[in-house]
């Protein structure tokens, strides 16, 4: 079923202008809000650009591509700019309260995550791994979407700086990482739609550890 | 009933030794060869990592963590050392084959795809680029072994020079980027089992744009 689904599944180029229902796009999104993350910090938010006017003042940082307009939500992943002492506080704040725990009992747990993200030492290395875990959630939204037969595109291809001046990412303190455009495909206008599904012979990607004969 | 899979998975740290039937591991592993990625390059290989005795030859550069031996199959998400011309010609040949098209009619295709990794300039960014792609993949594997309620922990806690050595992934052209384990959970030993999820409030998670009032 769910393998039905990601083959159904394609990165729609343009779509048909029908609006995903509110109730659709919520249960879409309480994937990446449930999406597991390093030591649970979910350095990320998902922005939800809805409106058509707003959707067409993002266009032109998303080079014009026709489904940003043609399609319904616009879902930017933004990475946060700040991921320091603070947010690690925040986290132990709240898993004391969620598991009813002291938060003295949090310690070693605080220390490590302290740890972990102080190593991340520049802007660009928070980012670099925040991003990643914006991409697992990614796969977990794109995924939801197949399995409501909504089309999701997955976009690279844009103007970050543009796109986070537009959505005055700066003041909110994010910064955009990847955009998934949600709507419904328009198999008249987009070339795409009817072509076959491309990908590496399955062996190729999925592949056995070689080493265990020669370890016996 | 997506939604239920992703509140019922967390990241177990002990398992119970019982194995994932192969069937179950293929059909989990299905939709990391069905996962879309930048240009559909699928820049990564997932090596499957399933015998006892290879599982804990790699336990060390897991940092001992036992699931790593209790657990079933261990999954490295590995990216390619090399991705350039070569690759990208190895794609338009495929597409053109399976797509029953002459291979001239790509070339626009070609140079975007060929333009875009020119300009992944050093090995770094290229690890960079390719490990987002597997961590979107890898929030697909996490979904559907939720689905299939098979427990997988996804870790980033390692020693990436280490395993690649036990796996012999250089002589593969590959690297690892990120690591989920595949078994079922022991609950009478994980400290975790019990513990209630903790998540941000979704409305830290998802975001409403909001410019739109000022647009207006």
């Amino acid at each position: 079923m769910l393998d039905t689904a990601l083959n159904w599944r394609y990165a729609a180029k343009r779509m048909n202008g029908r609006r995903v229902p509110e109730i659709t796009v919520e249960r879409i999104l309480d994937t990446a809000h449930l999406a597991p993350s390093s030591y649970g910090l979910q350095p990320y938010s998902v922005v939800v650009v809805d409106t058509p006017e707003l959707r067409e003042r993002c266009q032109p940082a998303m080079f014009h591509q026709p489904q940003i307009v043609e399609g319904s939500h616009l879902l930017v992943f933004a990475t946060w700019e700040s991921i320091g002492e603070a947010e690690v506080d925040q986290l132990m704040t709240l898993t004391a309260e969620e598991r009813g725990v002291e938060l003295a009992s949090l310690d070693g747990y605080r220390q490590t995550v302290a740890g972990a993200v102080g190593r991340l030492s520049t802007s660009q290395a928070r980012h670099q791994w925040a991003a990643r875990q914006a991409y697992l959630a990614m796969g977990m939204v794109l995924t939801a979407a197949a399995m409501e037969r909504v089309d999701a595109t997955p976009m690279e291809g844009f103007d970050p700086a543009a796109l986070d001046e537009v959505l005055e990412l700066p003041a909110r303190g994010l910064r955009s990482a990847v955009v998934v455009m949600l709507g419904y495909r328009d198999t008249e206008t987009d070339w795409l739609a009817g072509l076959k599904k491309v990908r590496w012979p399955r062996e190729r990607v999925i592949a056995r550890a070689e080493c265990v004969e020669r370890s016996k």
